[in-house]
């Protein structure tokens, strides 16, 4: 780090992939990338115009950016090189958890990333955490140049973020593929569901979620509520239970 | 209705607001207002230029737009007068529970407004039910003055996708409420998960999102799953556990 840095990506995936270019479009030297999938790798190594590694042994640059699932993380981090400065990209895996190693740091874009989909790095939140202040200093110095939110946070913080964003991102997602999916198998459009989706988190963003929530359960409607627990089936019917329950319940006057 | 048309508008909600508005905008005659919050409705008559209705028995309008909650609908129609012309605007209110008159139909934008927000209706779906097909025509030109995306739908296609639209609306906006009351009593910022909610769903809008799935429960990780559990307490455990083994449950390999 510090004056000239050279960084080697660990990965082939999504988070690789949109970091390597973000870097590599900001004057960043990419000098290694290494994955297991050889042959993403290979595309990766062109267009960042660098090498491709052959083994985790045999990386040297001066900063390592370990884009993997969380569980391969501490495996990758024990075949890398003693002393080599080391950055994951993980929301949930502790610093602490990481034995036996010194130069050691986390920075964890909060985003949802996705090969086909271009992102505008410069609004992700990063979040930033090192065994060492310097070190620290030096993660934020480089998130600094993808990002005007960068923040350093704990572990625990970091765990608590992570929380918050698989509800947003992952339970969002998977409301919006139960509503699909109801929809496909009633023969209905999906389409028309979109502007609606849209507009809710519009609202979001220039209001509090508190106050823009509507719909029965806000009302209190069991009638309404009722009604469609029956439409539906399986697991979709428990879900909208008990998310209309919680709804109520934060709606409901307290005494 | 036909060719020279005047609309009541009975409400003062969102709906009303918002439908008058765009109404109004559009040239169409708006001749008569009512609604129990007399102040709101004279604000509304000063901005449609036209009069306040002091009962509902003085309803003359070629068509009547009922704009109002679900529950109130039967007892505002059984007060106008005979033979009048009345569409409402719900999504859950069937056709058929309406008895003892003709010329009723059903005009419902399957939209979330709020008063403090405008709305581009030009992109909203207006779904059409009428007791006639002539009326259900007139039904339909009156929206397409407002919309481009009218479609004719029975009552039951309505109700499926009003139970669509409360998954999509009030359930993505209650899991950012869940989320942000997490951070704030974690003292974090929500604020930071906004990019990834806008990132959310303009991934669903591009793709589909039983393929735009991530996280920790798309990877069966009960190990991230686990701690996050233990994190949350109340409804929110439960929440997470069941979306969870939603998600889980759609991603698993089938036999």
């Amino acid at each position: 780090m510090r004056e000239t840095t050279s960084i080697a990506i660990i990965g082939t995936g999504n988070v690789a992939f949109h970091l390597g270019n973000a870097l590599y479009e900001n004057g960043i030297v990419i000098d290694q990338v290494y994955g297991r999938n050889t042959q993403i790798a290979s595309e990766l190594s062109k267009s960042w115009d660098c090498s491709v590694a052959a083994s985790l042994s045999e990386i040297k640059s001066d900063l390592v950016l370990i884009c993997v699932s969380d569980n391969a993380i501490t495996s990758i981090i024990s075949q890398l090189p003693e002393g080599i400065a080391i950055a994951y990209t993980s929301g949930s895996v502790q610093l602490s958890s990481i034995v036996g190693r010194s130069n050691i740091g986390v920075i964890y874009p909060m985003q949802s990333f996705s090969k086909n989909k271009a992102v505008n790095l410069f609004e992700v939140p990063f979040l930033i955490e090192a065994d060492s202040t310097e070190f620290a200093q030096d993660l934020f110095n480089l998130a600094w140049k993808l990002s005007r939110k960068v923040f350093y946070t704990t572990s625990e913080e970091r765990k608590k973020y992570h929380l918050a964003a698989v509800m947003v991102n992952n339970f969002t997602n998977h409301l919006a593929y139960q509503a699909k999916n109801y929809l496909d198998q009633q023969d209905l459009n999906w389409e028309l569901l979109l502007p609606l989706l849209t507009e809710t988190v519009d609202k979001i963003l220039i209001s509090d979620p508190y106050n823009a929530q509507t719909g029965p359960a806000r009302r209190n409607d069991q009638e309404t509520i009722n009604t469609h627990v029956e439409m539906l089936d399986g697991l979709p019917k428990e879900m909208y239970k008990l998310i209309s329950k919680s709804i109520t319940d934060t709606y409901l006057p307290h005494d």
